[in-house]
């Protein structure tokens, strides 16, 4: 499975507000340019705490790009998922709507009923680790799903956790010239942090994009 | 006065660990351009914290510099400044040795017995603000005092404080290519973090340096 990660900080890193409030932090270039990644892979990923913020959908907007897929013998849609190890996504979230498959990525400690409660909704609930997701068997059983190519769009937790699985084989981050600050402010990668043992990426192309700069890394 | 902020941040945007422990975050090539940087400038800025993690010394190292900055009739080095509310800069820290004019910003409350000690080591105290440091008015007295160039080398909580009081005018910084993680490591902006009216900066140049990139911006 080829790992993608995309996301748009802030000149200082931040992906939001301290609030989880969104910021507008790139423009239609840099939305162009997400439509396309989203509709290049075969699932799109976010973590719980990016659903109960922000509810995305994660879908593909382009009319041309979703008939492309077709053309290519791929469902219309990428397939969302989410890392949600205690189950705690709402069943009315976007992410697990009939638009396109859902997986929600659960560890053995999520409560009976909600795995009930969002299987009921048609999704696919994958049980991968015991307190917290698994990460590295979930994405294998993502994988033995059919989900070969995955984009990861947040938040800082789930990335955090991906870096230190050393799952992330790319990554795409649009560094806008908005300063949201905050020291309680979810950033690209979250969690314990490193201490020692960095993950180091290789830059491999800068361009200016919208009022800001995409930088492409791959692992 | 203009005031240029200069940093080096990794790739998910922050200053150093969550132990506050520095990374080789860049290299060779953007050593030397913050050498530059310092020996264009009247004095060099940081926080407190920065002092009490680091002890940087802020000093230009490069001889022919030094040398350039004697033939232009200016003191061979750049003053240092730390913002410090309570005064807890050590007396043996690099920042107030004998290398060069030191200023301390401290605010009224700051202990009496500590501002003695600092004076003692030959810095300059200047008193601003009732229970922190007022930042606009310590600049000014720092302009006062002569210097029209200031470049400030962090941290995030000045740095926040700086952008909050809309006293940047210029910022360099040099995204790594190494992951550092923690939602507790510092960043580029920490502070409260602006939930409205957030800073705009207009991106002025791209560069790729040593492993990473350097963006410049203005305010």
């Amino acid at each position: 499975m080829h790992v993608r990660v995309n996301a748009a900080a802030s000149v200082d890193g931040k992906l939001s507000t301290r609030r989880r409030e969104q910021v507008a932090i790139s423009g239609p270039e840099d939305f162009a340019r997400v439509d396309g990644l989203r509709a290049s892979v075969d699932a799109v990923m976010v973590g719980v705490g990016t659903v109960l913020a922000d509810d995305p959908s994660l879908t593909v907007a382009n009319a041309d790009l979703v008939a492309d897929r077709r053309d290519h013998g791929e469902p219309a849609q990428p397939a969302r998922v989410v890392a949600d190890s205690r189950a705690r996504t709402p069943v009315d979230a976007a992410i697990v709507d009939d638009v396109a498959p859902s997986y929600v990525l659960v560890a053995e400690a999520a409560p009976a009923d909600r795995i009930e409660a969002l299987e009921a909704t048609g999704a696919t609930v994958l049980v991968a680790g015991g307190d917290r997701v698994h990460l590295p068997r979930a994405l294998d059983q993502l994988e033995a799903a059919g989900v070969d190519r995955l984009l990861v769009e947040g938040g800082g937790e789930l990335l955090f956790s991906l870096f230190a699985a050393d799952r992330v084989d790319a990554l795409s981050l649009y560094v806008g010239s908005t300063v949201i600050g905050g020291r309680d402010a979810p950033t690209l990668a979250d969690g314990e942090g490193f201490v020692e043992r960095f993950p180091e990426l290789s830059l491999d192309a800068v361009e200016r994009l919208d009022d800001g700069v995409l930088l492409t890394y791959r692992a």
